[in-house]
């Protein structure tokens, strides 16, 4: 049985954890390595990543990329927890990186 | 006076670099930090910037941003040093900056 208490949510947030994502503690963030066959690709996943962000409001907190990666920081939101904002982003994210291109 | 070395070549470069950019050693990379009042102003200058890269065929190294700024690093291309290449990218990557939003 799992509580309410802060240890608690965290350990339920990490068996939630949206695939290929990691998450990480202090602060809170989940993390995660796309990875394309060139500059074309990866453009892209990066335009279909901004159309995201503006369609719903939300944006990682960081993004790493060059030719053929994209590294993306999702941070806690206001409580300094990760929870459901953050774990639906990151699906929606590995959605985008499923698409085919077209 | 100033011979054809790779010391003085290097020492040359360090003269050439644009506004604002700062070159490093080992690889050797130009690099800088442009800061925004907003996200809007951020996707603007990154849809500016890959609109530069898809014209000219030279991308940055790497880009790293978040909804206030970007950070760019050019690295050396097969010569393993800073060349005219990197300091005229740079010189556009600013041009782009200083542009008047619209």
């Amino acid at each position: 049985m799992c509580g309410n208490s802060t240890a608690c949510a965290r350990a339920n947030i990490m068996a939630e954890v949206p695939q290929g994502w990691e998450a990480r503690g202090k602060p809170p963030i989940l993390t995660r390595r796309f990875v394309f066959d060139g500059y074309g690709a990866t453009r892209a996943f990066l335009d279909a990543l901004a159309a995201l962000s503006e369609k719903t409001g939300q944006h990682p907190q960081n993004i790493n990329f060059a030719s053929t990666y994209v590294n993306i920081t999702l941070e806690s939101g206001e409580k300094g927890e990760l929870g459901a904002a953050e774990l639906d982003l990151a699906e929606k994210i590995n959605a985008l990186y499923l698409q085919p291109e077209g």
